[in-house]
């Protein structure tokens, strides 16, 4: 089966389309049928052994997001401490999560624990069923986008404390946790980059040849 | 901008057609401009603090391919020692890469250092650089599929090894060793599903609600 060019542009479209959303959520619900697409988006993702290692826990308790909330917003306190200046100044005015105001919060696990007999390609390097995880969260990341759902992954959490509100078995490693809902807009570029957080590389200067 | 019906079931459509592909690679190289698309669509994932802290090296040196597939051989070798009877059979079967066919290796790897004061995303969570290196790589994987040119995660090397032999600088992390090129066809299901060494689960089995 091959892609037409009309479909390739397509994909090419959404991937720059693609944003990490931390605002801008709207009050509506995002239904079962699309949410379970979206995750069916990332179990359809490569896995290591096809161990498909992964977990979702989808969060819509008021009282769980409020728990995270303050956790992030305790983190956060401690981040900015990290900067100086202007980009203190601009760190304090960047809104980095949509924990309370998106509908669904969604907490992503890698099971270190499943199939375990089965070591195909990581009994060397042991770190691929994390890796499968992160591959099925930039399909669903893809996919929430194809449907106007905006997506946003907050790092800025503990993992104890996560760990400890969601209840998480110790077989589980948290991965990411994010916010998801649709959004009246999705911005051109990077909020990072429009605020001149960061700058877009060139591609060029990160590919090398044969050796380093 | 919003994707439309068709637009939305090519992406799906893109999803389940993508394999981890090691085998069937031709003897056809990939134009400089397709292997810029698909690096650029890597180039355009997301990443913490816009770090964008990946790094691609091209590997076509036949010397190079041989070096690696040696330690290929010794690695799974080892591996195979972790199975034994039917299992053991079948793994030994198995063609799990395609080093020396595939037209083009690639090494990914993670900038340990690159902007390192931008600790926004990070402070906390740590490993976010690599997750976001992860994040590039599937995003490549998919617009590889996209182009018609397969692609294989070869993790059944040392790390060790293949930084000796790639040379790497000790600020970049190994993420990822891969085979690409064209193939005459990607097959329907996953092999390691097809030949019967892992079955695929059940979605609604591994989504849970609220706490765990």
């Amino acid at each position: 089966m091959s892609f037409r060019e009309v479909e390739k542009e397509s994909f090419y479209r959404l991937l720059e389309a693609r944003r990490d959303v931390r605002s801008g959520f709207l009050d509506k619900e995002i239904p079962e049928k699309i949410l379970k697409r979206i995750l069916s988006a990332a179990h359809h993702a490569p896995s290591v052994g096809f161990l498909q290692p992964w977990d979702f826990l989808i969060i819509r308790s008021d009282e769980i997001k409020q728990k995270i909330k303050s956790n992030f917003l305790a983190v956060k306190e401690r981040e900015a401490q990290f900067f100086t200046g202007e980009m203190k100044k601009l760190y304090e005015q960047l809104k980095l999560e949509g924990i309370l105001e998106a509908p669904i919060n969604l907490c992503v696990t890698c099971d270190l624990k499943r199939d375990e007999s089965n070591q195909l390609g990581r009994s060397e390097q042991n770190q691929m069923d994390v890796y499968s995880t992160v591959c099925a969260i930039q399909n669903m990341w893809l996919a929430a986008r194809v449907e106007g759902i905006g997506m946003g992954w907050v790092s800025i959490l503990e993992e104890s404390h996560i760990r400890e509100v969601l209840k998480l078995p110790e077989s589980r490693k948290l991965i990411g946790y994010f916010c998801l809902g649709y959004v009246d807009e999705f911005k051109n570029q990077p909020e990072l980059e429009s605020k001149g957080w960061n700058k877009r590389l060139d591609l060029d200067d990160i590919i090398r040849y044969d050796t380093w």
